[in-house]
């Protein structure tokens, strides 16, 4: 019997599960009520009786949980951990109790000896002999937890323990105790709880659809051993579990480093006098072009979901807001199912007045990014670490202040490197991952600014150059995080630099494959109605369409410049993911909208 | 002749417009590009002959421009300001320069003989005799400037000034002058700025759609008074040209504060252990029984608006993630023409594990708003002071920590006080309203938190009150601050008070009109798998939508409680406004998808 007085925890077999259970099945005289207006509403015949099937149901269930537990009791009529042990049952807030629970990632030498209570999910557990070892997750963290049949643990209560499936959330009371050798398998490695009672405070089905180990391996493991035991989910399996998934360490540390992101991203914008705002999704009309844009029923007409931010961060810009930015949803409907699109995904937007040049805005974004490397890697030090361990990549590097390439230097540097493109050619992808080799290797930085693109491949707001009307005042920002070798295992493209006659022929071939990524799209927006009028009609644009957009810079508007990045892109970008569907919590692409 | 060496500032005349324009003609060669993705193109004949003509007309205007500033020069042949102002037509970045501006906010009386450059608004310009007043405006600042037909200013200057429309940006030199009379209608009384250079950055049109001063207006000043020249603008006016709108210091203070609210709220959160996710906007079924919910056209079918990112917030739970916050946007199909609905709104959600009861969330959510309350009268004191004067309103009372009210009781109180109400039933509109009202008397507060709502009339996930299943455990926030005053006069609803028999008929009758609204609206969630299943089924919903859902409970998920508050909405209460539109940037209503 357990002498701990916690009066407040039920034994499995001590709160008779029938009469629990009972209650719910009483609730009959409640209507349905869908989005919580409803009025309550009589139930017929049918329904009660229904219900009341229902309630045996439960109730049937509920005995044969308190059989089981007799059963149990029957195999010792004494069971000395009485109490110490079992369920509590869906905790439906009958008391408001105070237990001191601790933080597994707490869980120090300095603590060795002392009585704590932990809250965890029940990551695996082994049976050897009269001894119990299960690990206890939490989020990023783990350790081990023991208890051994003897003078306070009961057969009964090993049993119990040896039998509660993986996943659930359990409640743990133990002593801390130093361990002689450490325990490779657990973040605290030096301590072990030795178990005094461990309560069920949610259960998990005993199949799980995929194993969270199996979830958090990195691929390379499972293809390079013919053992089986080694399995690797597919990605699609863990999307489609994701719950489950998410629950890796490998998981909880990159959505931790991406909510870092957000945080710094508007810390930094804070410090330079950025004020936050929030612009609509629901757009009365596709502002440019009307292509990859989904539609929306809106009461008895069509509206659209916003591509970006842009316009309406421009409108705030001429409404005198000078400096904003704006964390939001963005919707493409591009049907393309490639490693870095999303359909749906988190857009950071910045949009800046400036007095006399759009480089006071272009070295801004540049400073706020590299600021956000910085944090990054000083603040998230340790979940860069468990990401690096799922998916190996080497750090991220770059230079400060940013480094600015003008587009036609890029056109240089990448002609001197055998790729035709002329002049006033936008980059390809496979150019463009290539010119971000060539720099990484001149420069030594992970991250540039390519500046002036041609006019002709920018969007019709661009602000044309004033020097050269082929060029225009327009930037994209690239990133690149991944290691080259590794991306290439993985797309079993690799080949022989041998049979390649140039770097670039290499490139092409697979080499050197996702290296280099666009994270973001800027330029000076035309702050002139009749120049962006002009600019409309010679793209041919629905001027009709664009009215309240043309119309906001009628009445004075300061010169402005801005640009978004994707906080998924950046996310996979910065940590070499591979893949941007895994920074993303739900991902949506043209085949997933679930979960 | 001005002699301040300004050699990058061109006086209209020296930079031929023509110039100028005719580089933007010639940019014929550029393709049309709507994406920033098409390739060069090259022109038709017709095209090139429209280009021509285009280049013709803006030349001929831009020889107008130079012509009237010739014969301005005619006037008098010596023009002894020239280079001292002028327009700098569209600033396109030809060079970085470096100017000493400073905020108007900063001029105070210690900068007495300092010369200055400042970038705003001309607010407005009157010319008397030969001295020309204007005052220049920065977001929520104001200054007068000032200049003098003499040594250094010429007629034609002055008149140049005088000419200025209002709204256009201008950039002014002068020297800071302390006043001997306080300047009433600026923010900076003490200083007028004595201007020596004046350039405009960029030109409004003459005919403004609406005057800053009128939007500006409280609505009893236009009412009070036959005087038409103290128009008041109404809302859809205002909201049509929201641009301008924006720019009036009331709106400034409003979505400064907005900015504070969505930073208190996150670094309560933070403080607190909170971590910011994001969940997807588009999902692929209506969850809640499928009413107002927007549908949108997903690739080749059909997927949803998420009304509240709860499902997803509650999946993050079940993963893990303990504590988290999202700030995002929500949307919600409903018809409502109101001063409280928008179809499109900013939900700052939260959702947390709790070990034994959903107090100890109740209780966290209310410390965070009261928290943000604080924060908001200590930090946003001077913008709150502002907001007043076009909104007046009794300051937001509260205590702490928050008031806790039973429904039982509230039904009580309610009775009391002769409203007729069963003890299911749950709350109208006005009579949501009239408890507010009761319990800002009896407790004197405008923040309370309304608990264990009956159960019939709460959506299917929320838990069961364990110990009366009439019962849930679930709760209301809500949140007052209208002068009920101020409120009947602008809806014109006042009554006399004889004529009412009870406090609630007085209240009915419109005399406290818009006291007391649900800002929030939140619940323990069923985390058990089987019982959410029998829940759902009991409000009769389709549970192949909900798979996913209710799938994510199968695993284990601690017991969890949240709830959302709609941004707008608080903003609007906390400030008084009357109007959630006027707590949203672009109001999206069910009439209104524009700007």
């Amino acid at each position: 019997m357990c002498h701990s007085g916690v009066r407040f925890l039920s034994h499995l077999g001590e709160v008779p599960l029938g009469s629990r259970l009972g209650k719910r099945g009483m609730m009959n005289e409640v209507g349905p009520s869908v989005d919580g207006v409803e009025s309550e509403k009589k139930l017929s015949k049918k329904e009660l009786n229904k219900l009341a099937k229902q309630q045996k149901k439960m109730e049937k269930k509920a005995e044969n949980a308190v059989a089981l537990v007799k059963e149990n009791e029957k195999e010792e009529d004494e069971d000395i951990s009485k109490g110490c042990y079992g369920a509590y049952g869906i905790i439906q807030s009958i008391e408001l109790r105070k237990l001191d629970f601790i933080d597994v990632k707490d869980v120090f030498v300095n603590l060795e000896g002392h009585e704590i209570w932990i809250r965890g999910r029940l990551h695996t557990s082994r049976i050897k002999g009269k001894t119990c070892f299960i690990i206890i997750r939490q989020r990023m963290h783990s350790i081990q937890g023991m208890l051994s049949v003897g003078k306070e643990i009961s057969k009964q209560m090993l049993k119990f323990v040896g039998n509660i499936s993986k996943e659930s959330i359990i409640d743990v009371r133990g002593v801390v105790k130093k361990v002689e050798q450490e325990i490779t398998s657990c973040t605290q490695k030096k301590v072990e709880v030795h178990i005094t009672q461990l309560f069920v405070v949610s259960t998990a089905e005993p199949r799980l659809p995929l194993q969270i180990e199996d979830a958090a391996r990195i691929k390379e493991e499972g293809k390079s051993t013919e053992d089986s035991s080694l399995s690797v989910v597919n990605l699609d399996t863990r999307l489609d579990n994701r719950v489950l998934d998410l629950r890796t360490q490998t998981s909880h540390a990159i959505f931790s480093i991406q909510g870092g992101v957000c945080e710094l991203f508007r810390n930094t914008l804070k410090k330079r006098g950025f004020m936050e705002i929030h612009t609509p999704k629901i757009i009365s009309a596709a502002s440019e072009g009307g292509a990859n844009v989904f539609e929306v029923s809106y009461f008895k007409r069509s509206a659209y979901l916003a591509q970006s931010p842009q316009l309406y961060k421009q409108m705030a810009i001429a409404a005198d807001f000078d400096k904003v930015f704006t964390i939001g949803a963005v919707f493409r409907a591009e049907d393309s199912n490639t490693h870095r699109h999303l359909t749906e995904f988190v857009g950071l937007d910045i949009e800046m007045a400036f007095k006399f040049h759009y480089h006071e805005v272009l070295e801004t974004i540049g400073a706020v990014l590299i600021d956000i490397f910085k944090d990054l890697q000083a603040k998230f030090k340790h979940e860069i670490e468990i990401v690096d361990k799922q998916y190996p990549c080497e750090p991220f590097e770059f230079v400060e202040p940013a480094l600015i390439l003008r587009y036609p230097d890029a056109v240089k540097l990448l002609r001197e490197n055998g790729v035709e493109i002329g002049d006033e050619d936008d980059l390809s992808t496979p150019v463009e991952k290539f010119l971000g080799r060539l720099v990484k290797e001149k420069y030594r930085t992970d991250f540039y600014i390519l500046d002036r693109y041609p006019l002709a491949i920018r969007p019709f707001y661009t602000m044309p150059d004033a020097n050269d009307p082929k060029y225009s005042n327009s930037y994209d920002m690239f990133m690149r995080a991944e290691k080259a070798e590794h991306q290439c295992t993985q797309l079993g493209q690799l080949k022989s630099v041998e049979n390649c006659c140039s770097l670039y022929e290499l490139f092409i071939y697979g080499t050197f494959a996702i290296l280099g990524e666009e994270i973001l799209s800027g330029a000076q927006r035309i702050h002139d109605a009749s120049l962006l009028t002009e600019r409309a009609k010679h793209h041919q644009i629905d001027l009709e369409k664009i009215r309240a957009y043309i119309d906001s810079f009628k009445f004075g508007c300061p010169p402005h410049a801005g640009g978004g990045i994707g906080l998924e892109r950046v996310t996979m970008l910065f940590l070499g993911l591979g893949n941007v569907r895994l920074a993303s919590l739900f991902p949506r692409d043209p085949r997933r909208l679930t979960p």
